[in-house]
């Protein structure tokens, strides 16, 4: 074999009762399923309101930094720096609050692959006046590189999934830039979410050859929404100045029995697309996966936006006016029904905000598969 | 032929800009499609949030008979008495606002049968302390009969879903009984609205022979959810004291090429029953249906609710401890997005509130569909 | 005396159990309190949101239009022309719905005035480029002017109150302008309520003479919080494509007992403004109003808005970053409450949306009052 | 002097920045204005939506209990026994999220007293069957007794609040009561949240001679409204099986500047209570209080609930019937706007769920004030 198979990657779901409820993961340490040292990064998708006062999100960290500190006997600060956690809320419409959590090991017995493969890295901090710029574009497209060159992942064919932690704008950032006399893609700090994700997904594109660097510039950011990536999935907060990055793929260089793969929702009831990665990962999807096929699933990542054209396929929808209910969280509970409708299970990593993740009112969805 | 086919049933689905806009009914009349006098039942799916406070329903009631009102030349209290209008509010996820407009005529040119078949009828007013009891259950199984007879349905075999609109208890109701000595079944008027959906339904369960008679005491109505119909559709409104009923099934006295079928959704992600009643209408389904078949569709008629266990297969949801998002929101969030994975369109009737109407968590599914 | 006084202006507060529900205006009419024909302009508090998809502004109005067109014995368009309604949503907090009915009639008997005096005018129907902005606002400014003199108020002092309901862009109306190579103000539908407001507003500001028309320019419309009328209330509908004002003033050319006092509110707790409309009126205020005197207020108008800041004096406020409850409403039941202190009854006309109407995060308050 | 004033309580406001910051009571503690071994209690109000799944709870409480622990080196566990921590979430309107921190500490040159006196006491842990019930009555009672003797305080006159955290039923305590044979005052989780507050205030009344013993049945609790303490307020939670009580009033063996008072809101517009608390404070209370009295303020404790009777006197309310908007959230919003009114500022502590504490639609008012 050219590439000895050193490493294998795990994913593990588990429930949560509430979103600093960490028994789930606590009981895999425990029970000797995993190793606290061998956690690399932790996906949770919470209850919370998945917008701007969504303080599951904050406490859901808090609690699986406390958590792990006293597991593996650091601070968590060193947590926070070793361990990428990222947490989506809305859990609309069926949804089920559950925690991904990704372990890396060494190969030992495991099962020969390619396997999954997982590689993490990070950007430098961003300046104020890079965000949601090119340069946010360029430094996240290096970011990938360096993942997936960790992950020994050679062909960007190889990527099905890129999970980033990207900074936003605050009204301290935006002051301290006016200060220097610099000016930033905006003021408004709740816009700067959107176009930071936005020029992280550029950057995915561009890294996986999807779209041509000479066709971003600071004004499609954001706005050109032909521009996509289908493996990009990107969501700001407020604790980070640089972006953190996760990237999933196949690799010859991993054992295991696990593989991912990848189809883009054209739009929010693209059934087909989903049948169509359920066929990537060897299943053969006629109605509903078996109870058996959707138990091997170990998990399902998803973005789903509303439709900024007001229909979907020439319907109405009341997303965009609905002043009781934020649009993302109707956009979430459709999109949850329908991948419910194809897995024949609810606990679904959909999350929203999509600027350049798949087309208008689609997105990217990925599954992780194992494989007997 | 036995019966000779003098009656057609016709249904158009028109779309609405908001509650109060009949623009798409008073097109189907200008362009002649349908006479105003040949209209005997208009549902309507609103943008509201389809609880207590959901006005959309009025409003749409009021917009409806104010134009028919005009286009028949007579009251409004007469299109009152002669056009059963059921709205139910709420169009979560991607659900999209529309009318279903069910009209009868003679038969004429229209291809032979059997054909859909309409039939109508009404309860006498009910008192107070009758709400949500047994004597609710009863006069409207007697209604049901009496619409089959009017529908010339002779078996119950042949009926495939009954929507009905029903009284609840307001609290000066719940006052002129106490002061005849007579006790309600509930003094909470929120709680006699789902006690009287819960009674109408056990009422279609009996005169279809779903639940036998003798199952039924006042204390399981509302409680013991192991009986129920899957045929059943209930809403109550505070503007009626007597049960309309509106049935809708197959018969070979009646003419035309649209036909209606149904099945049950075991639970909010039950995309087999889907598929099971588009196979009942001649479809062939595997993933979405095709978009030629999907537009012979006329009308999706469905019940959501959440399930009382709290889980969806094992799975928490959170619809029941959300205070944000009203449970039945979510419900008819997550189903309109399993309904929409198979059939491919966002106009579907995913109404709430389905005591004894399906299993818990699930419910009653029909379409009608057109057939070349 | 020099202005022989003809007319009296009347004012009705009447509760809504529903937004469709105008039995207490059609009380006030079979019991001869005021005569269908006298009615020149209706008020109206609704539980709606007060935002996007508040759709019980449209149901009032229909409801309005349908029993005054019954009533007066003509269509619901001559009504809509001649009978200013104004509906505004959002009743949070303990505010109470209701209307406010305006009649005018001959003197006659009617105590010696100076009183209340109600002029109703229109601008012309405005172009889409030509909203929020400056042609927007001089022709509000004009029709201000118009009112006054209709309803025989000399002096800017003497006006109180500048009621407006203004139109808005839709995305067919920014097409339009964009097809003859005209630029609106936004393209953002939403925007444009705030900027048909804002010009509303600063029109009112100029006709009263609290801001100089040079300081106008179409930049600072909706953004130079500075500039701000302490007397102008806007909403902004879709169903209108001109500009309805109702100015409320005193006037030696009116009789009757009623008359009509403002004050401006510098932030949402402004006690003290309040009381100092409440001394304007003749009150003598200190803690809550006695009954008796709350008994003679016949209408409180309000403008509330969150504070753009973040805080009130100093201390902040959640409004803007909660994506549960639309910042207007935390607003209205802030300010809502903060009357109902004062005043001791909670059927206040609460508004929400206040650009330049008042200074930011306040807003002018009117009271009418009855004398004995 | 009778008593020898050796101790000395103090109250600190600070605000937060989210549900997890702590960074004011750190600020605290890190310039020495009070010592970390000297917290005995903090009260939250976080911006959460105070009803079911308002996760801000606890998030604070893991928040504050990590950096307590840090400061103190001692585990969380510790923390939680040694400090009475309750969260109150809702802060609509213009409340203003902040936390007051009460601290004791020998007099030394304290000025003497009377003084603001503050008692801590435990329940013993309740069965499930006695929640909601007189046995929960009576203990509450006992430990308000022990509370005020470890506070030195000897008559019930010069007790001015109660505040209490008490637990509730889960599905899990509700099953493991039926096993044994044991039935509880609910089966309904939410319900027993009400009832465990109703059983608690209750407690307060009867050790506080405000209702007799005698009067408190197991069928008064949660229904006899006319049954209430003018100075209880109870939160429950679902992290504990005893209640935590944290009395306040004054005493002659406290030293210190502070002092503690209280009055009764007759219903939620009750601005003459306010002002009467005031003047109990030796404030002079005529409009708003001048910035310079607010000043001295430290905590404003008040209890707010939409009144069952759906009117506030006489006039509808639409708290009850929004499905959008939960009641508690109406009435937190108008309380604060009235309490706003009063005292010219708004980190306020008003929480909701008032059953017994205080008449229906109204609640008990205290405030601590610092004289000079």
């Amino acid at each position: 074999m050219d590439h000895p198979q050193t490493r294998e990657a795990l994913v593990f779901r588990v429930p949560m009762l509430h979103p600093g409820d960490t028994s789930g993961i606590e009981k895999l340490i425990a029970t000797g399923t995993i190793d606290a040292e061998e956690i690399v990064a932790i996906f949770g998708k919470t209850e919370g309101n998945g917008c701007v006062n969504d303080f599951t999100r904050g406490y859901a960290v808090l609690a699986i930094e406390t958590m792990l500190s006293d597991k593996r006997g650091c601070t968590r600060e060193e947590i926070s720096r070793n361990v990428a956690i990222v947490i989506s809320g809305g859990t609309e419409g069926g949804l089920s609050p559950h925690f991904a959590v990704f372990a890396v090991r060494a190969a030992g017995e495991a099962r020969p692959g390619p396997g999954l493969a997982v590689g993490v890295a990070f950007t430098r901090p961003f300046l104020p006046e890079e965000i949601g710029r090119t340069e946010q574009v360029d430094e996240t497209s290096a970011a990938i590189m360096r993942a997936m060159a960790m992950a020994g992942i050679e062909s960007s064919e190889d990527v099905h999934f890129v999970q980033m932690k990207c900074p936003l704008l605050t009204n301290i950032q935006v002051a301290e830039a006016a200060a220097r006399g610099a000016t930033t893609s905006t003021s408004d700090t709740y816009a700067s979410m959107g176009l930071s994700r936005a020029a992280s997904a550029l950057g995915v594109a561009v890294a996986l050859g999807e779209v041509s660097r000479s066709a971003i510039t600071d004004a499609a950011i954001g706005h050109d929404l032909d521009l996509w990536s289908g493996r990009a999935s990107a969501s700001s907060g407020v604790e980070l100045s640089r972006t953190e990055v996760i990237v999933l793929g196949n690799s010859a260089r991993w054992a295991g029995n696990r593989t991912v793969h990848h189809a883009v929702m054209r739009d929010g009831i693209d059934l087909t697309a989903i049948q169509t990665v359920l066929e990537h990962a060897g299943f053969q999807p006629a109605g509903q996966l078996p109870t058996a096929d959707a138990a091997r699933i170990d998990a399902v990542l998803v973005k789903a936006d509303p439709p900024r054209s007001g229909t979907i396929r020439g319907r109405r929808h009341v997303m965009w006016d609905d002043s009781d209910i934020h649009a993302t969280r109707h956009a979430r509970a459709l999109v949850g029904g329908v991948v419910a409708a194809a897995i024949g299970r609810t606990d679904l990593f959909v999350s929203g905000g999509a600027e350049h993740q798949g087309p208008d009112g689609g997105g990217p969805i990925a599954i992780i598969v194992q494989h007997h």
